[in-house]
């Protein structure tokens, strides 16, 4: 179960730019967006301030294409899947429809955890066990099922 | 003479709306950049991490009224001028400008000067006497020039 | 009753900033979300594309007073209070609290109709009737209720 | 020579996240910052208003890999080269490195050039000649180099 998680939202209007659709950098929000609510879905969080020192996920590759446009007011749903789960990092397959349509974007996140040393730099870092746990790999015929409805 | 600065920008794409012209917000956040612009060319930053707590300069008032709207590509000058400088706190006034047309905003930001506490509480605190030295309020003339020519 | 609409979001990551708290800018944003979905409560879009030539909404001020910083995943609540409404302009009183604490911001817009002329340029007219009969001020007693408990 | 174009740029506030770094979906707005710079350096606007219909450039694909995390005041250069011209479409390599140092992420943008019809959808069309005949390919030792693996 725990390998994949929707949100809807409604495209706000600052998110919109002047071709009159979603700016395409959005996309990257509301993937990050719908990472961080699977992962409070687990009763965690994203930054993992009790540890020490203090844990977090940045992103080592974002991608995204993008298929139909998204405008203002309409809603949306992201669907976010697992692909890829190794000790340090995980991988993200997420994809937009419109709520009462078809797909907009589909993209990718593969994130890393590291510990943010007191001299401000990053190390790779094994994620918790007792959040690993908690997460699956999504089925091969999930995550192959392509662009279709 | 540091009591003003001026930053010429250009908009782009992603700061501009649906309605197509830059995101009200987006005026915050250029008032931001030539605030920070003025203090750098003072030889310091708004982030004083060489403090021990560090110190930063938290908003606790902004305002804008708009006038004109400002599109994709078009040049703008943002002119700083200090309005208030207090032991704790600076004022500023920001306008904008058309390159080679008139006004499209006026702004305020009102900065306070605190030390991030270990703890994460933001503590009012003196601005440091190197920095303050430097920076003078605008004389009244140049301040109370109305929305100008 | 449609004078005050109530909104309850959690701080995103990508609206923090390097002092580890929501930027100030974006609870601009957070007032236009609060102030569209409020329109959107009466049967109504901001975005007036059936009226020829179509309508918006232009924002002609905004100010914010911030009084506590908000933090990532943190629960705050929106609530807007009509305080002015004339032929071609509303006033929008936005109040922020922290979901289970005090408040945290408090900030105006001030918005004006205009319609979309075929050359771009955006002329001042009155809010149309339908929308505009839907909408009333605020009991002084709500408005001039203060920062409040 | 019109294969390659640089940018140089500061790290402002509103840019970075609570992590204290450039937050990850600000890249995508500096490559469209670069490509737009790119194309006025050749004397045109992605915002071909003077067409009839209206052309423009929306992304169809963009990805971006980190290798290291930029932050607040740090200077940066987004070097673009075009890796690709098709009738209807063109994508662009962009490299950022840290100024006086390594490099910090690499990504790349394809964008379609598209009339934007009456009715609002948008349709693939030929990117106008005068402007594709000023683009060329960059050569594949360019394109091969770098830091990559």
């Amino acid at each position: 179960m725990p390998f994949e998680f929707k949100l809807v939202r409604r495209v706000e209007f600052s998110e919109t730019d002047a071709a009159g659709i979603v700016h395409f950098s959005n996309f990257f929000r509301y993937m990050e967006a719908v990472e961080h609510a699977f992962i409070r879905s687990l009763g965690f969080s994203v930054k993992l301030d009790q540890h020490d020192p203090p844990l977090g996920f940045p992103r080592i590759h974002a991608d995204c294409d993008y298929r139909a446009p998204l405008r203002f007011e309409e809603e949306f749903e992201a669907g976010l899947l697992v692909r890829e789960k190794r000790t340090r990092s995980l991988g993200y397959d997420i994809r937009f429809r419109r709520v009462g349509g078809g797909e907009v974007a589909r993209g990718n996140l593969v994130v890393v955890c590291v510990a943010h040393r007191p001299d401000g730099s990053l190390a790779p870092t094994p994620i918790p066990g007792e959040l690993a746990r908690l997460i699956e790999v999504a089925p091969a015929d999930r995550l192959g099922s392509g662009p279709g409805p």
